[in-house]
């Protein structure tokens, strides 16, 4: 039997997302359960691999497929596709599994030529309507279709409207309009080298097939690279009457959510625009009306707009994000989705269903992404200092945060500046798709048009991006770089402004900020997920600051505390480049003497904060160049200091330098040659612990070998620390508990865990390292390539930002069987980067670690991970 | 049952040497086949294994077991140790199961003391005999078992002498010995603290204990490590009762070759002196007498001799190294073992035996140590050099071999000089175990005194090193630095001198070497591995030259060609900076056309050699910044040449820079990058190819795409050259069989080498690389660390030269399963430097390789140890 490509909107549902496109598949379940849908189909994203795999052709059996329903829309319509008397306007709209806003292509009034024009005006009687649907028309499918830059159609508008005076384009009349049509379609030869198709099916032909190939459009493969969707899913096509909001005064069109997508607030939100096609509302460029007026304008269309929103939601068990169209006064729902949503109204959202019963707390949990949650875990504005700032002007709350930076005009220089460092806010009159990349690296977005669910209110919101949006107070002339304000103060590019995404106030300058807190929802939430939760996450802390902000955020212990991060503190670092260049191991203990004292304060001050929460302390990792200055002022400094010759010291410090210090003299490698560094830091701890444990709490520091990829390291410096961990209790009169482990980072070290294992307590993998040499990448020189690879998609993902399962994870599954088999209690954590990366995060779940360690503040994304892995594994 | 702790003679056998040492089993050996050797017992290595595992210290029931066996001695020779009347005398000797020569300590004539001296003086009623004797024992167990320095004994000797007026020992009358004996325990009791032991039983366990010490003393750590044993077998003691070769003019001792060790010839190869105890021979103090004048001073005893050395070669089948002493005109037996022997000497001896029958081909393959081979593969000095040579001196030709070198005349000064690059030839006037490592880091060793078997000459043997021993024309003055020769040529430490160990001839200066050839034996020993070989062993190779030598010496292709090096050549290198400096790809283009022309070129040449052998070539490796240069003068010039900014492409070469190359912008990451590069190499290497294929044989390369780590890098540069070979193809108009794979030589290449298989013809295993990464070592730091590491014993061998099987090792394994599993008929080989080391090599045949590749002159090397491999397994 043939594959079926096409499916009518009566003969799908909900479940059949892969195959139709969330869209395609709404529209089915929305026809189902009886909703106004105009008819149509769905050409299936098979079509569209089957297309890229015959060599981007729509094949002979897809396009008698098409015909065939086209055939069957006629029939059940009586209209017909560019007939002279009834014919059939229709949408080509794509649809992927994933939503993927703004970043596909739609064309409207399809069907629409010389001779149906005429007809369309002489049925509904309206030929000012008839002719702007055409040039509509015109316009998109020479855009969408055939690549025609949508700027040189609006030129003639322009134009006209500025020949007659018109301010909108309302005030266009039929003569005009007419012709406009004929110019358009001689731009279209111009620039297509071709006429305008007058042919029905040939322009149905071409829409299709612009939205195959619109799949695979830069910004399409950047919007998928950036949300993880995978690149072989391909896209549905919607084929669908038209019904028409742009008919006048009784017509409009809409968008809303049967929630406040903004505060998850359950109160319809949403706007309109009366005498509007869709895109007229989504490009922000009319800036439309509160959906509430819509019960003064028609009381009965909103009280059946309510009641079938209300149908929507609990049919969904979400909040839905709903696209209408009202044609005369007759309400048509055009799409529903599952609602993008901030983090916070994705928790409200989660907890109040609950509250309903519509939901249980697992479902609840599952319906929050762990990665949105940073949004409500970084700073937002200081009170104090909020009272003292200069607002200059407000705008739309589109996305919440706080965020201050230099303002930009355009994404090249947006994304140049932050390349440098700097922290940016892109300013833009609207944004459009390609403004991504500099939507991603920006602090906050400020635009001066469109509204709530305009391009960038849902593309920040989605990134969990400060964005105000609509700002019209302000004048933002991207030409001259500037922003003026109603006050005339004029922001020149590159100068600092502020602006708050919950509350839609621009200030002038920086502002200072506090940082999040755990509350109301968000707690009840997260007490949720640690009822399931079932691993542990700690965090990577090598101060009190940083461990008390995690503690706060729930982290159960600290999972790495770098301690050459001490080393490199103003009054330490003279000490530590004493210790380094000491001749002689005598004179290495006098300086290492000194550095004893100030480490055991660090590591008293970390376990005052993190009490009898584990603590896990790794030993000196960098290669000793790092500590060494390359200032001639500074080394001429240190002669003196230590009374020896300039030229020794330089001698000494191009001795330390190494070619690969990555692969170099570092980690445990250092204490084979200087055990005294680690029996320094082994004293410290020690000392540190017991002084706690004799003033308040009982604290079990766990020591950590770094770098080790032989057994025989981690023996030789495991007894090396035991013993100065024995000497140590003895000689300040205290038994405490302490482990001794080692960090996983060397891919010997995961192929030779069975016989490491035998001489650690624990395992903590280092998958930064791991990384670096398992994929053979530095790092720091990694970013030479690492953007190709992905553009060219050899990478699908960074590999330092998402713990490659397929590779590293290879590497730690074996290092866990292999462990686990001689020692079925070792301890199993992870300190790299991605233990704060959900994907990650359920790997290692998968693994069976006891814990993930991340910076604080992705403490609590790592907790909804390890929850959400929990429940999935249940299932 | 208690372990048995000790063997009497007659209670082993030779197959028992892991229990009893070489020498313990042997003793047994003879003892059982009837052969005049004096009585005793043997403590075994698991005794020395218990000592150590007790804390250092021998157990009561061994002590037991000792004293039950001593018995047995006393009984069966009615003699007693330390008796007044017959006392029982006996020697103390360490046998290990690998035999190491020099490295372990004995003890003569325990069992002496103030008594029993007398008694054996009155016994053998020879005074002078009797105190010649224990003054030796009182020194060498004071040296041996209690560690007081031999020169504070050799002092006292001198003194005397000088006194006297006496040239030699022979002349020291009782009266002096009787001095000498007091004088002795007095250094004794000063040096130790305590009065020379005047109980046998004493002297007997403090000697045990001596032998089980010396198993881990620095010197046997040392030649174990060169000479891979492991540290845990342990040494056994044989307890023998002593025969006397002092003991006037008709005793006296010696050692024997069965064979002559240098050349193998079938003749009778020996020394010994009369009237001495073996030591004298040696340690080369005096010099011994040709076995073959033995015939005319004791006419029996040399053919009982001849009689005993035949049965026991027949015994053995092999060429034996024994040693024995005459006492009174009666001959004993001490010591016999498989001699050790030059390549040469291997060789030929392993020949005739076949030849005789003795031994079949197999067995003739098994006697070669590959690693051997190496002597004969190096160069000799060129006949013509040799003509205009000035030579100095002539020696023994101990160890054969050519060296030229700085001289120098102590092992510290010699390995400072070889590890600053220097040549050096070590200049001693007779070596000790303390030299061993100068020998090993010497080109060749020099030495006055000593004789084809002294200490100089068997270690240089067994390590394969070009020696001159026994020079006495020469003066070599060891304090003041200088070889004075016989026509007053003065040579100072630095200068250099050239040796020939083949002939013994010494030259002063430099002179020219040629390479080696395979004939002879050598060839046929060659051709009988080859018909027991089943893996292949091919050569890395990157120009003509190599690519020559090693075809003659059985190279069955080119497993590695890297095309790089080509890129540093004089001519190639402007253009490959123009090349790499282009800012546009077009600028690009220009400089790979000139260099296309240059590479196809050296493609031919190399073509030409291999003929229709399998030519692997490995597309551009390391990155673009090695090839820039860093001289302001050069930078300059390319500035000119280019016509752009000096401080443009000052810019450019730090933008090149990274932080850790290794692991940055090179291998298959610069076609990714650069595709235009890879294309230029592809079109080189086809277009070389069918210029051949047109004019002579058919080549069909291996394109080789380095450092992938991704399938998709390995797919994406595939294509590319596929489609630049099938383009090159079509324009030159000819077909020629190609194939593309891949270099695994980065360990996720490993972890996904299921995944990779699929777009690879075949895989080289990059050991270099994967070790390095694997480890996480860098090659050129990790000699900071590496030394620690195995003089610490973290480490066992260098992973750079053994390949690591228990870490690199899996991954490999793991690549393999992988890749067959999918792609049962993949080509699998090894190119990094472990492809001509010989555990390497066996462990690649164990993995089901195809081939390995290795240095031109380690290629038969790899032949023996692939045919060792297969006989092995096949076992």
């Amino acid at each position: 039997m043939n594959t079926k490509y096409i499916y009518s909107f009566d003969e799908g549902n909900k479940e059949m997302k892969s195959l139709l496109g969330g869209k395609g598949a709404n529209l089915a379940e929305m026809t189902k359960i009886g909703l106004p849908v105009p008819p149509g189909f769905t050409i299936t994203t098979e079509a569209c691999n089957d297309y890229y795999e015959n060599n981007e052709s729509i094949t002979h059996n897809i396009i008698e497929e098409i015909e065939l329903h086209l055939q069957k829309l006629e029939n059940n319509l009586e209209k017909k596709l560019g007939d002279e008397k009834e014919p059939l306007l229709i949408s080509v709209r794509s649809g992927s599994v994933f939503s993927m806003p703004g970043m596909m292509d739609t064309i409207l009034n399809l069907g629409l030529n010389d001779i149906s024009v005429v007809a369309l005006a002489n049925n509904t009687k309206n030929e000012r309507f008839a002719y702007d649907s055409y040039r509509r028309f015109i316009q998109m499918f020479s855009d969408v279709a055939m690549g025609v830059q949508k700027y040189k159609f609006e030129n003639v508008l322009d134009k006209i409207k500025e020949e007659n005076g018109y301010k909108f384009d309302t005030e266009l009349t039929v003569e005009d309009l007419k012709n406009i049509v004929e110019q358009f379609k001689i731009i279209y030869k111009r620039e297509v080298k071709s006429e305008f198709p007058q042919n029905p099916k040939k322009q149905l032909m071409l829409a299709i097939e612009a939205v195959f190939k619109s799949w695979n459009n830069p910004r399409a493969i950047t919007y998928r690279k950036l949300n993880d969707i995978p690149n072989n899913l391909g896209t549905a096509v919607n084929i669908q009457s038209m019904v028409f909001g742009n008919m006048g005064q009784t017509s409009g069109t809409g968008v809303a959510f049967t929630r406040n997508p903004s505060t998850g607030e359950n109160k319809l939100f949403g706007e309109f625009l009366m005498n509007a096609q869709g895109e007229d509302v989504v490009a922000g460029i009319r800036t439309p009306e509160d959906i509430s007026t819509l019960k003064d304008i028609m009381p009965d269309v909103y009280d059946k707009f309510i009641e079938i929103t209300n149908i929507l939601e609990n049919h969904y068990k979400d909040m839905q994000d709903i696209e209408f169209t009202i044609e005369k006064e007759k309400l048509y729902i055009l799409q529903t989705r599952n609602g993008k949503r901030t983090a916070k109204a994705a928790i409200n959202i989660a907890v109040d269903l609950v509250a309903d019963d519509i939901i249980d707390k697992k479902e609840a949990i599952m319906r929050i992404e762990p990665n949105q949650l940073d949004q409500l875990l970084h700073p937002t504005f200081e009170e104090k200092s909020l009272k003292e700032a200069n607002i200059i002007a407000k705008g739309l709350p589109a996305s919440p945060g706080a965020a201050c930076g230099r303002v930009y005009f355009n994404t090249e220089k947006a994304v140049d500046a932050a390349k440098n460092g700097e922290d940016v806010i892109l300013v833009r009159l609207e944004t459009s798709p390609e403004d991504i990349e500099g939507m991603v690296l920006s602090q906050g977005i400020l635009t001066a048009r469109g509204g709530m669910t305009s391009h960038a209110a849902v593309v920040a919101r989605g990134m969990g991006k400060c964005c105000v949006a609509g700002c019209s107070e302000i004048k933002v002339d991207e030409h001259n770089k500037e922003i003026r304000t109603i006050d005339d103060t004029l922001i020149k590019e590159g100068e600092y402004i502020s602006i708050d995404g919950a509350t839609g106030f621009v200030y002038l300058g920086k502002i200072d900020k506090t940082s999040a807190e755990l509350s109301g929802n968000f707690k009840e939430l997260m007490n949720w997920i640690d009822e399931y939760r079932d691993m542990n996450v700690r965090t990577n802390a090598d101060n009190p600051r940083d461990a008390a902000i995690a503690v706060k955020f729930g982290a159960e212990g600290i999972g790495l505390c770098r301690t050459e991060h001490m080393f490199f503190e103003e009054d330490r670092i003279p000490v530590v480049r004493e210790m380094i260049l000491s001749n002689t191991k005598s004179q290495r203990l006098v300086s290492l003497e000194k550095l004893l004292l100030m480490q055991r304060e660090d590591f008293v001050k970390i376990f005052e904060v993190m009490e009898e929460r584990p603590v896990n302390i790794r030993l000196l990792d960098p290669p000793l160049h790092e500590f060494l200055p390359s200032d001639d002022e500074i080394i001429e400094e240190l002669a003196k200091s230590m009374n020896i010759e300039i030229n020794d010291i330089k001698k000494r410090i191009s001795d330390l330098e190494e070619f690969n210090p990555m692969l170099g003299h570092r980690g445990c490698r250092l204490a084979i040659t200087y055990p005294e560094i680690y029996q320094m830091q082994a004293k410290a701890i020690i000392q540190a612990a017991i002084k706690i444990a004799k003033e308040s709490v009982k604290v079990s520091p766990e020591i950590m070998i770094p770098l080790v990829g032989e057994v025989k390291e981690l023996k030789n410096i495991r007894e090396l620390v035991i013993e100065t961990v024995e000497n140590t209790m003895k000689e300040e009169g205290l038994k405490i508990d302490y482990t001794v482990g080692t960090m996983i980072e060397i891919p010997r070290a995961c192929l030779t865990a069975d016989e490491i294992a035998k001489e650690a307590d624990f395992f903590s993998f280092g998958t930064n390292d791991l990384t670096q040499m398992t994929f053979g990448y530095s790092r720091d020189d990694a970013g030479k390539f690492l953007g190709q690879y992905m553009d060219k998609d050899i990478l699908e993902k960074d590999p330092f930002q998402v713990l490659d399962q397929n590779g590293v994870g290879k590497l730690i599954m074996m290092a866990t069987r292999l462990s686990k088999e001689v020692k079925p209690n070792i301890k199993l954590g992870i300190c790299g980067e991605h233990g704060g990366e959900p994907s990650s995060v359920e790997f290692c779940y998968r693994m069976g670690l006891d814990y993930v360690s991340c910076s604080p503040f992705r403490v609590p994304i790592a907790r909804l991970a390890a929850a959400q892995a929990s429940i999935k594994n249940a299932r």
